[in-house]
């Protein structure tokens, strides 16, 4: 498991890192500001925020004292990249659902009409 | 790690596991089939569909032999879905990475302009 798309889904299969990754959309934030919402101690949180950065998912600056986590785009925009033949895979299932339903609908009137 | 999202992540942390979806993107395939390209024991490649099936990934038929596995869409469009906001946080970077490479191409040619 050392490929970069097996890490990035390992990194992602946990709902605090998912939390967290959530929480940087929103703009950069410490260590200490991530910590907050969840009921962890300051070494748990650390611990997922290094799973993270090898990773690859977030960066920490290296300038001033708070060290602000930010989001890093590639790795999601990878996984994102390889869920796309799935993404098209159930919009056809969708489109050939709603053709089959169309097709159905306008048998069902033509009957009607035939009918009166 | 007991949500959809993390099962469904954790199961798509192994790169024989998106081999077998990948090949399941163009249809329904028996075990035997799927495990044709894995230099893997029928086992090995079984524990694997197990994983997937207990993620809600595939199902396999139990009509006939030979016994289809197929791709369920839900759990997948759920991540995709998870991962929009990403999506939508890379696509702004861009926009104004974009936007500054404009501004300063412009500002580049009125510079030139002025001094002719």
């Amino acid at each position: 498991m050392n490929d970069q798309l097996s890490i990035t889904f390992a990194a992602l299969a946990d709902p605090t890192r998912r939390a967290i990754l959530s929480r940087l959309t929103t703009g950069e934030a410490s260590v200490t500001e991530l910590a907050e919402p969840f009921d962890m101690s300051l070494p748990a949180v650390t611990k997922h925020l290094k799973v993270l950065q090898r990773a690859g998912l977030i960066s920490q600056g290296r300038e001033a004292q708070w060290r602000p986590c930010k989001l890093e785009a590639k790795p999601m925009r990878e996984a994102a990249a390889w869920m796309e033949p799935y993404r098209r895979h159930w919009e056809q299932r969708i489109d050939r659902l709603d053709h089959f339903l169309r097709e159905t609908a306008h048998k069902g009137a033509r009957r009607l009409r035939t009918r009166k």
